[in-house]
């Protein structure tokens, strides 16, 4: 736990860097894999469960009936609980859809665009030590919002080669059917060349670890497009005299309980509430089942005092959240001065796992300080935009000269002719 | 000049490939320029533009004065055309801005999200055989109209250090003072990097020749995005019976004439109009000044008859080209059909080079079958959209109990937590 009062300008860049990760050392195992899922297909796929996943499995695609018993396994309560997340996150995200608008820039020349979903996606839902049944929820949904044709998940069997059944049971709440037992790099590297049984697909979203992500980038390679580049997940509180100690120390461990990478940054701009909050963090962390993760994330942490809110906010556009909590009074006069971040919660009562889990936002957000250029998925995630236009005779009739113009200037002679055969 | 007449569907895969490339070859010398960049800043780039340019030169930046002298060597002709082109793609590209929309998701829990600009981006334009200040419009304009604060651009001087005044009077029309010359895969280093003259930018955008490509892809090692993946441009047209074959040629020709790598397949319905192109396109080519360029295209280029429109959609899908005409009539009727494809032109009138100059809609679109993936540029592409919540204390409350029972499931306690210490 790192303590600093009113940190000079020149030390936030140090402040703000993330930990570096030595990508060059696994890509040579990333290269191996997809070349033996390239060469060897689903037996590879089945070699590296046992490997990596201690699981001995037949089928590698999980078939209906286990599908269908998984809701055996889950509470009423929790199937209650994921369909309410469900609807708030199929609320929001259908609000993001677009009407077709149709502009006549030139008398006779109409513009617009049309969206067509990604025909066919993958998800990659980790395992390890969260089943993230969220996450399904949150590339599902808008996946069948879109309208994808083909939606296919890979998450990785537990050493007796069964998938998590909150994973399944809410993989078949959204509509999602073909399901496979692969983890890791080699579930990328299925989705991206394709097996005899798990098809290709052009886009792949999901987190994952370090092999996940490395294999995410070789799988651009191969044409294949990601929903961002990933690093480990990050919070950053900003707390002024309004905030409630015991629910800003809450909100830091939500994010330190994540992994020992976790980032988390808290600014206040009242020296009490720094203090109280740290205090509230060490009494807090006892009692949580994964302090042990918590706990080497907070070592790494900031606490920072600072003199305003608009200092913190410079501070936290230089960083660029993923999360941005801001405990602040009148947080309605800020938001304009929010520059880069995933997601931002406002206010006490808006605690970063509401957008975790249940309030509709999309947890799967830039984090590493890719809100600087990324935004968190979202519908868009899920469709390319097509442009269309129609020229009417008289649309061409109005423009054309411009275009002979311009084509002649860019010395692109057949480009102007195109134009000019047709108004001849 | 391949031509097939209703080919089988098992062949569309081979019919449909796009020229591979040798990416690996050139990564060793695109290393090696990022780290001169890195190593040396601008001497380096100095050193380039001797070597790549034969361009001896003092300063990288343009100087004011350069820049507004520019404006004497363009006729009034040409200014008044890229005017025109400008406020078209102005108006469409404003169109795509979005309203804030908030949504109460749960009674008292609302979300909404907020476009920010990217604050820095770098505009690459190419030399080589056409200055294109066409693409410094369909650049600059959406970054603008985002708000991005720092737009710098870059472009390769002629052999006696010069910028092309097109290019300087086109940038200088969209509000871009920072200009550099620097060119190729040094121009995208230096962008990346930053050295003492040129400030490193958050995404990157522009077409170029394979080392650009090649050097993009790098920068996003280094946490730069970029405007997309690239390969050479394509054109698919669709042409039945009601086509005119002089102007299928121009069309086809105005794409072939970008350069000898260019993609060129026409498909009709009919085979007279198939015929008739044909020696449309062999009599349009004696005329053209790049027609070695053309020739060389064309050669590689597919003439294809299909039964029906429906069929040669199915074909184009399969393809995803970057520009796709429909010559057909009552194209309105296919427009649903169509699926992969950068940026579509229908009917008779609607040449594609109104659409890479003047007519309003973007011309940085994605080739090499990532329109199965990506959208072309548009004013998204220059903004983030960050996601906000704010949850009042009612609103915890009524969605709280969903939060805790998923988290407690995830065996995530402390983002239970941060829920059940608020309700407390």
């Amino acid at each position: 736990m790192n303590i600093y009062k009113n940190p000079e300008k020149e030390t936030w860049s140090e402040l703000t860097k993330r930990p570096t990760f030595k990508k060059q050392e696994i890509s040579e195992i990333i290269e191996e894999i997809f070349s033996e899922v390239e060469k060897n297909g689903d037996l590879a796929l089945i070699k590296y469960a046992e490997k990596f996943d201690s699981a001995k499995i037949k089928d590698l695609q999980v078939t209906a009936t286990e599908i269908d018993e998984a809701a055996d396994f889950i509470s009423e309560d929790l199937k209650l609980a994921i369909q309410n997340a469900k609807n708030n996150i199929k609320k929001f995200h259908a609000s993001q859809e677009n009407e077709i608008q149709k502009i006549e820039t030139t008398k006779g020349v109409v513009c617009w665009r049309e969206n067509r979903a990604i025909e066919k996606v993958g998800i990659y839902i980790p395992g390890g030590t969260a089943p993230l049944f969220s996450t399904v929820l949150m590339l599902a949904i808008p996946a069948q919002l879109a309208g994808c044709k083909e939606i296919i998940l890979c998450t990785p069997p537990d050493n007796n080669g069964n998938i998590n059944p909150a994973i399944l049971f809410t993989a078949k709440l959204c509509g999602i059917s073909k399901i496979f037992k692969i983890g890791g790099a080699q579930a990328i590297a299925a989705m991206t060349l394709g097996t005899e049984s798990v098809p290709e697909v052009y886009k792949i979203f999901g987190p994952g670890n370090q092999f996940v992500v490395a294999a995410k980038d070789c799988a651009q390679k191969f044409g294949v497009a990601i929903d961002m580049p990933a690093g480990p997940s990050e919070v950053l509180v900003i707390a002024d005299k309004n905030a409630v100690p015991e629910f800003c120390a809450a909100d830091l461990l939500s994010q330190a309980e994540h992994g020992s990478d976790s980032q988390v940054i808290f600014i206040s701009t009242d020296f009490k509430v720094l203090n109280e909050t740290i205090d509230e963090v060490k009494k807090q962390i006892k009692e949580l089942p994964r302090n042990e993760f918590a706990q080497k994330s907070l070592d790494n942490s900031h606490f920072i005092l600072l003199n305003s809110v608009d200092d913190a906010l410079e501070f936290s556009n230089f960083y660029a959240p993923e999360h941005l909590i801001l405990a602040i009074e009148n947080f309605e006069n800020y938001i304009d001065k929010i520059q880069n971040a995933g997601s931002v919660f406002l206010g006490n009562y808006s605690c970063e796992s509401a957008g975790d889990y249940a309030s509709g936002t999309n947890h799967t957000l830039p984090t590493n300080a890719f809100a600087k250029n990324y935004s968190g998925v979202s519908l868009d995630s899920f469709v390319k935009k097509i442009t269309f236009q129609n020229l009417s005779k008289e649309g061409l009739q109005n423009l054309g000269k411009t275009i002979e113009i311009m084509a002649e200037a860019e010395g692109l002679l057949a480009h102007k002719n195109a134009v000019s055969i047709r108004l001849k």
